[in-house]
């Protein structure tokens, strides 16, 4: 395939990490062609300005968000906005013919209720938030790959569930005892001048935050209601790690059966993620590390059970960043356009 | 009290970050003085040169492990030594007259059998073992305070047990469900030269380790078996955090009665460690950072519940090297002297 | 002396890290209670809303910046403003009678016009400015002493001319080669909102900045030459360094006589300090580690000659916050009260 | 090509970081296969056993090193072992007909006289060394097109020639006023069980070490002296920093002609590597940040010219483990086949 055959896509919202991930894989991404970035504090400046590491690589210039033109320019347009703006733009997109990917939370909810009462703001676009799909392809591969909106998942929620998903689905489970506590880096806080996200505050030390109200929480437990066949609440407990990036979830739940042992879930779990590419069930004993997940959009999964008290704990690591967030999105990107699901993703990190 | 009056320690396991943190503590604590410091590997070398920074405050020389000369020279001793060694020592200590502090695990178990179970170790040192204190002195202040050989808690327990205690005590939980998911800074795995405590490997990382089998597990249950009045069995989970110092330990469980709120929690947590000085419970909302506490022997609590769960959550911040290790030892040394239970103790961090 | 004989100070701009090393030396300091806390933006506030790890121990509101106020409450007052605001607000400090140590450049500069020329601001305080005198107690200590007006020196140049005054002051080098390449915690940045300064941006990186033009070039120029009797001109590189707090300065400069060689050296920097309780020279072989400085207010030295290209190199690390800029400021205090020099002062950091 | 004429290469000394980055991009390089690791401590084990994130890439076990197996096996060997140890076996396996890269200072040093003195050892293989090419691309292109042997150089080495040699080979810059202040991650350690090494030690903090004696000065001249055109002798001083991978080097020296400017020197820069693919010379007042170069075999480079001084300052960015260690070997291995010189090479970082 050619160079002028390549599918052009755009990205609003280019500026944070979320764009500037698109950017990286789309610029070696072998099907697409990045035709416009666009931004709104940022506009009129080259994008190199921004991320000075790319002036080799990219001579494009931010764009105001015009989505006249950004339809006109392109097949595919990835939304990386804070919440709340991505749900007056998607409609026109698609109406124009766009295929459209949100990395905010505003396409993540099958309930615009729930959306309103998490998110503090009420919705009118009713009828395209029915055609979103939840863009986690290890459990929704088949509706993602019809789909023209996706609501690409949270970062917490993508680690959380890849943990969770196999043992909900097979009833292994009391859902009711599942809790996650959840360990991010600081990139998650995206590229945003907080205080609490300073080296000279976060470095060398630890903390949790949006304890019993975090925002992913209603989102984890759509999905987990679903595969448990009825509603299931959840315990979600964030925490702010010091370093850049990085989500380590560790679940634990009450098993239904005690006399299930680790190597039972283990073959359960493989089973589960057969066809799923980018997880990787660890072996007996050895448990992830996020490090390892650097860079790519791999799920790694190690997984324990505690005879002494009757729970499995299961260890999920991502690169909240790539399988958190842009490696995801393209992840449902080259399944919307029926390419193979690893295109332009990487599986091998960098290690140390 | 004249330079002469100081009561003369020592310390037999030196050069580790117990044996620095020591150092440190005593050499500005106005009542005793540091008269022998003792090591195997480093004896003979000043101790300056495994601690360059200290060469204008200490000069002196390691000195080889002879239990008479100790014991001729220290009223105190502090031992700071891997696990099973301190049983062959404290005996003969004890019996010379001198007041014992250990730092392993030794003396922690009032049963030797879980001891031996955990530990790997046959002891044949009952008598001695069953003269220990645990030295928590949240908890067994009284006992600390006529005690002649105090077996100190581990970082992970005090941190776990700061936090469990007023809701075993009071019995506003099902024991059961409790579960400690906590976080370490690096320097909780010693002074010692492995590979994973590498900064080219821990940092920008995060991982779990001894799921479900870590040793501090026994030592947590046998507290929290004395504080409900039945054994408890609890699920604890350490994790290894890209920071030098500091434990996070954050405390799950289901109230016994779900009309309890946040309020009346902290209203019991304040009365609970009424009398004790290194203990700070936050206010609403605020949740606390461990490097609140880096270099204090404070503990921060933060407590929340949630109402959609019928759960409480309570964290817990201490310097693992301090509140966790040499300054908990420190505080207990108060106590068995007599002496107020804050002398030479740090409450003041420097942040950031 | 008793708590109602203590001297009465204030700190306007206590929010930022300058100021909190401020509260947090001056609630140990025997001799002074701290009487006001003043800030812009967070006027009305608790201080302790600021820095929750101080609640158990402040329990003051920062107050709006009224000069009357202030100057009827305190003795002395430390200002912690960004540069040009001091010199608004000395002058009337002073004709109210106040001590003033500002932490800012506003009076670091015996030639206003040097100020003018590098921080772009035009001054008509000359009479004040004239009294000012510069706050580095091991070069201006007389002077310090009957001092009312004390400009707090950069971080930067408190480093270098640690390391290179006895070489100047001696004429041991030829002063037009001094290149000083020093390297400084991101806390140097400040409790300000940049983005550079984010863990996300900061963490596992290193760079220049201000090269060949940062403004506490004439500042290390102005003492140099000084000490050498003639117009100096200094090479100064600054970096940032993936950690909170510290600064290196590695400082190169060719002997004027070959032959010297570093116990010459060593003698002659060990003579040179004396009299400084801060300064450490580290014997043969030894180089500072910022990390030693952590918390104190002491300055480490290492020396080493290089017989095959006949230079000199001096390293010297400080706590960019302590020595570099609140504790020095304290140190300056302490003279200008006729205190003993060290009181209130920490020289023993944790470790690690 | 298909997968059966992929050219079979093998590594000895795998297990270490320059192993684990050869592993890494060589999986990935689409002329090679990797035919054999060798390892001493390591062998037997499979090789994921020491990285457990490769365990879905990489089934290989490490072998014991047998050098007849390996010729056996292998057209091309990299040699990733401590000093001493390649010398005794480049030359059996150059006479067995293999193409080595060793990552040692062995083969670095055209005069073995140099070696001798600065690595205590003798050397017996003086005609081995004689064909040995020193792995440079940017400096040694054509030599290694048509070497068998290649002595792959330093990681500061690289880093600080990179910044020099246009401003040596065009002689703008007096050479014996030539300071290199380097400044390296930790991994340039290795992964070897160093106290120094260690998070709890290394981070936060900061330190030179090897002052005027760091085993790199000899072979930063060696190449200073080809390009001057007579012996230099340069200042060299590392610095540890807190931080896994990249290197930083700040290089100062008096401009020969005080007139140049900054973009005179930009032009000579960017013509000198007018033909070399991974150098990006940065546009004015940008200076680089070694993050940018993370995982990628980059080199970046700012120039500053100081017309108050008449000096110019250099700095230069890479990652040590590439561009420093295993990405410049694959590199040299693309140019010694016939291949393009970036292939399997990355030139995108991942940020932040």
């Amino acid at each position: 395939m050619g160079e002028s055959e390549r599918i052009p896509v755009g990205i609003i919202g280019a500026s944070g990490y979320g764009g500037v991930q698109l950017v990286r894989l789309l610029l070696e991404h072998p099907q697409v062609e990045i035709a416009y970035l666009g931004g709104k504090g940022s506009a009129g400046k080259p994008y190199w300005d921004l991320y000075p590491h790319l002036s080799h690589l990219v001579n494009l210039t931010v764009e105001p968000i015009d989505l006249e033109v950004v339809a006109s320019r392109c097949q595919v347009v990835f939304l990386g906005l804070p919440n709340g703006l991505a749900c007056d733009m998607a409609p026109q997109l698609i109406a124009k013919g766009c295929k459209v990917l949100d990395l905010s939370a505003d396409y993540r909810f099958r309930d615009l209720q729930t959306y309103t009462a998490w998110y503090n703001k009420d919705r009118s676009d009713t009828e395209t938030a029915a055609k979103a799909v939840y863009g986690l392809p290890e459990l929704y591969r088949t509706e993602i790959q019809s789909a023209s909106l996706i609501g690409c998942p949270g970062c917490y929620p993508t680690a959380s569930l890849m943990a969770l998903s196999p043992l909900l689905k097979q009833g292994l489970i009391l859902p009711e005892t599942a809790i996650i506590d959840a360990k991010s880096g600081t990139s998650g806080g995206g590229r945003q001048e907080k205080i609490h996200l300073l080296l000279a505050e976060a470095e060398g030390s630890l903390g949790a935050y949006g304890v019993a109200k975090h925002r992913h929480t209603p989102e984890i437990e759509q999905v987990c209601s679903d595969l448990a066949g009825h509603e299931v609440k959840v315990q979600f407990t964030p925490h702010l790690i010091p370093m850049v990036r990085g989500i380590l979830s560790t679940v634990y739940a009450s098993l239904r059966d005690p006399g299930l042992v680790r190597d039972d879930i283990l073959t359960i779990y493989s089973a589960f993620y057969r066809s799923s590419p980018f997880v990787k069930i660890l072996p007996h004993g050895i448990y992830p590390q996020t490090k390892w997940a650097w860079g790519t959009n791999l799920c790694y999964i190690g997984i324990e059970t505690d005879p002494r008290t009757d729970r499995v704990i299961v260890l999920s690591a991502i690169d909240n960043l790539m399988k958190g967030q842009a490696g995801q999105a393209v992840q449902c990107l080259n399944l919307m356009m029926g390419w193979e699901e690893t295109l332009g993703l990487p599986q091998l990190s960098f290690y140390p």
